[in-house]
């Protein structure tokens, strides 16, 4: 039996995207995302969904560009920083001790620190009202040096991503429980 | 250090969604999907991003309407299955042994046996290369009796929700690591 939520926003899992831009006056800054993922294949694609009050929300359309750095479960307390405050008034690189590195293929920014950076150019956006869903091309992804990258496939224990619940809990990932096209093989006739 | 990957689809956590839909025939098909995540608020809204060639793009289409089931970590060999073959030509709630429930707001089925369920009526789409990312208006969310929901918030470990790893692993969530809303206040001046 199930109980009714009604109409919410609610999915399992969210990500903890920190959101890189240069703002108007070409400051770094980030912002802490769980709305987002991949959005297609080929291109490589990732969506981020965030207000039009929202700092960075200008930043990607003057820049047309974007990052997104995937913390790992140290960063959790510079993540939640990040969507306290605005870069509007706040130099967020700063106040965490993070290190602001300039996108090797787009105008923005990424976080040194974080395992796994993602350089994004903007290819498309669609209004959904409150918030302007950003489609971005992937141009680069690198990853910190040490991590297994192995048939296409990053550790997931060397990244350590986290992983949000809404009402606001963070999470690290957990343990494996099946390869991909594999354990589903039994199912079939 | 960096080591750059080049060019490629990759974010964690990946969600693995199982997208409910009833098909040309009215007959009730899942997919397996980590491509999507929340779009935005208000409406709340979920994002999914499927190619043209899959069954499941033409019966959204049909019914402007879709459902995402959230499987908990004992349907993992389930979810591997539904991303292995198609619609077009297999049962795979039979061949899973799960059980299609109509939804309560949408022409859409759910997975019974999903810890939670969420219904979808099509917004918009945007195309982007080799998908379509479809965006649909939230229009209920059901969860399982059971899993404790406060402050707007559904048990993480109640729901045990898996995520994906591309290269193909599934995992569960593991502990948390903060609070949100909290953890980050040491950093704000």
């Amino acid at each position: 039996m199930k109980t009714s939520l009604g109409a919410r926003p609610m999915a399992f899992p969210l990500p903890a995207f920190l959101v890189g831009t240069y703002d108007a006056n070409d400051r770094p800054n980030i912002m802490t995302a769980a709305w987002g993922g991949v959005a297609a294949s080929d291109p490589p694609a990732l969506s981020v969904s965030i207000q039009p009050s929202r700092w960075t929300h200008g930043a990607i359309l003057k820049n047309k560009a974007f990052t997104v750095s995937i913390p790992d479960s140290r960063l959790a307390a510079a993540v939640d920083y990040a969507g306290l405050v605005s870069g509007r008034n706040h130099d967020k690189f700063a106040a965490c001790g993070l290190t602001a590195a300039r996108g090797e293929k787009v105008k923005a920014p990424y976080v040194a620190e974080c395992p796994v950076v993602i350089e994004c150019e903007l290819y498309n956006s669609l209004e959904v009202g409150s918030h302007t869903l950003f489609v971005g091309v992937i141009l680069e992804v690198k990853a910190e040096e040490g991590i297994e990258f192995k048939n296409g496939r990053l550790d997931m224990a060397g990244v350590d991503p986290i992983l949000y619940n809404i009402g606001g809990e963070y999470h690290r990932v957990g343990e494996p429980v099946g390869q991909g096209f594999s354990i589903g093989k039994k199912f079939k006739a």
